[in-house]
């Protein structure tokens, strides 16, 4: 499908309209720049777009419905009656703000300029380091999830020369096929110059210990590119207990689901077969640091017949293992991490436009750190991790 | 079956050998009573066991065989060929040392003196606040829960009258039968003076936000007394990715399991139907403290149509919830906790006999804390949650 028809088709996702202050905004741009040239470096590490053909594909598969549980909320972003809660919360309380957020966000995950540039100038931000949005191609059928796969990193690749400032990216590719997969990563990295991979944990309820995409692990390590482990919803063989109350998404479906692949990936030997495998995981390591102490007692190598780990869990978070701070801005948290794992494995994110960017900001420009600390993770450890020009 | 009978047909579970190290540490006991005077008092909060007759059921059930992921950790401590692993360590790697540990488990949960009494002395333990041990009677056919709840409550308020100042329990029941478990409730307060309840998680599949299980709620509201979720493996509609590379136990699948538990009983409202109940959860909290910003953040009340919340989750955690450390002898996991939580709402435990006593005691006794700090941590908030005698 054709950029054109594709945007032409998008007219019935998403009222895609620029609003004034956003133009504004571009004008206030370079005058920002000039002021804000003593702040802080900051590049955000999980910042999510999608392209109009990935967005019809997706509201094509909510209409043919399902089980999978990335339906809950692809519908609410890619099949919401547009305008239709804004003007009713009066009437319907069970539609309710966050439900009304995510229908506005389509607009945002198409857009690179000039919404998505004006929000990063008016908050000091230097560097999206984008990343085709969950479920990914993971979710298309086969042939469909190669295409689309292709076209966004094509895409992205585009916006990237037109802005080399201000985006980096991470190529996304079809985990079905894996041989695909693997050309589709060292095209990814040695002709578009993409900074890394994105997978949002299973695909068809499989997850990356199973040998099948063991040429995709190859190829991370041949490329010496890192894998973003980034959430979905649960997949089905443990989706149940979260159908309920809307618990699977980011309030939590999403970080046991990741947590869960992290954990297979350990235990299962992936990590020693891929010992210079480099993993990124968001939301603050998906709380797998706080359980630290109790995987490396549980978990110790050999402690159970049925696992293959040669080391400690928090070995591999020392050798294979880095996070982002997306979506938790708790200080407390930032903090205990840097105690747990290093300074060094931590790097700053929004996860826009899924999260605000103003305090995603505010969190990393104040949270007690020292000045070596904060710059480490708001830019330094970016810069070494995905290959990203200081 | 009689306790006699039971023990009898015990003798093909395991070797309930006592030996004689801890003869020699119950004749020491009363030296160490006096030695100890000065030390700090300490009420551990999550401590196993079970009755031969309990015993003897698992084996059955075992046998039996099926898909529940108990089974695993089940077969391990009530079906292990006893000694076949002890002398084999060289010749077979896959039979690993915390599988040998289980295969000792079973004399250790069966008594309470002398193996539980000298383990306590020798480390300057005061009290073992016991519950009977995962999956407790949730996993029996309902009419033998039933009978099996009141046997091993019996059995626990004898114990605890034979020695009130070294032993306090907490009472089981069957939630298969919601009506007769609100019953033995009942009983388990005012005729055996226990200290609160027991439920391993889920029963069939179903966690307690289901309103079948809500005169168990009332009946905990209207006694004043806490349940202690404790975990049990993923229910059988999470399970499948928890059965590989034995991530379905302690090293993963219960906290998952026991945090959703928690969150399902937030956000469908059931804590505010029960504002009074008063919930306990071990692990440092499931993990659920480090994720707090998270959670209120994207689960605000009225944040998504289909959540009945009325409270942010954090304001659960103030007036509803209470962790205790077992199983996460970290220092900054418990400052985290103190920060996040308040130190009035954390507990210490052992976690015995599945993890050794001599660390867990000088975790609470060396932990940087104020003495304030300690002494709430290590038996006054126990006292004050579980009502027992200071």
């Amino acid at each position: 499908m054709r950029r054109r028809t594709a945007l032409k088709n998008l007219s019935s996702l998403a009222a895609v309209a620029i609003a004034p202050d956003f133009v504004q905004a571009k004008e206030d741009r370079l005058l920002n720049t000039h002021t804000s040239k003593q702040s802080l470096r900051k590049i955000a590490t999980e910042e999510a777009f999608t392209i109009p053909e990935i967005a019809t594909a997706y509201k094509e598969i909510v209409h043919k419905g399902g089980t999978n549980l990335d339906l809950m909320v692809l519908k609410q972003i890619y099949d919401a009656p547009v305008g239709q809660s804004a003007g009713s919360s009066a009437k319907n309380n069970d539609v309710s703000n966050r439900d009304k957020q995510t229908q506005s966000m389509l607009p945002k995950l198409l857009d690179f300029d000039p919404i998505r540039l004006a929000d990063m100038d008016a908050n000091n931000v230097t560097m999206h380091l984008l990343s085709l949005t969950m479920p990914g191609v993971q979710i298309l059928e086969k042939s469909q999830a190669i295409d689309l796969a292709q076209l966004a990193n094509d895409r992205l690749s585009e916006v990237i020369k037109q802005h080399p400032t201000r985006f980096a990216g991470l190529a996304c590719f079809a985990p079905q096929d894996p041989a695909i997969a693997a050309k589709e990563m060292q095209r990814s990295i040695n002709n578009l110059k993409l900074n890394g991979f994105i997978v949002n944990s299973h695909t068809n309820n499989l997850y990356l210990d199973d040998p099948r995409f063991f040429p995709i692990l190859e190829a991370a390590e041949a490329l010496d590119a890192p894998i973003y482990i980034h959430p979905r919803a649960p997949s089905d063989g443990m989706a149940s207990p979260f159908r309920d109350y809307r618990i699977e998404g980011a309030a939590w479906g999403y970080g046991v689901e990741t947590s869960t692949h992290i954990l297979r990936l350990i235990f299962s030997g992936t990590l020693d077969r891929f010992p210079k495998l480099n993993i990124v995981i968001g939301h603050m390591g998906e709380a797998l640091p706080f359980w630290l102490w109790r995987l490396d007692f549980m978990g110790a190598p050999g402690a159970r017949a049925g696992r293959k780990n040669a080391l400690k869990p928090s070995e591999y978070f020392q050798r294979n293992i880095t996070i982002t701070t997306s979506g938790v801005e708790d200080p407390s948290a930032l903090r205990f991490c840097i105690d747990k794992i290093g300074v060094d494995r931590i790097m700053w994110a929004i996860d826009y436009p899924y999260q605000p960017t103003t305090p995603a900001v505010s969190f990393i420009e104040k949270a007690p750190l020292t000045e070596t600390e904060r710059e480490k993770i708001a830019h330094g450890n970016a810069e070494r991790i995905f290959k990203i020009k200081p």
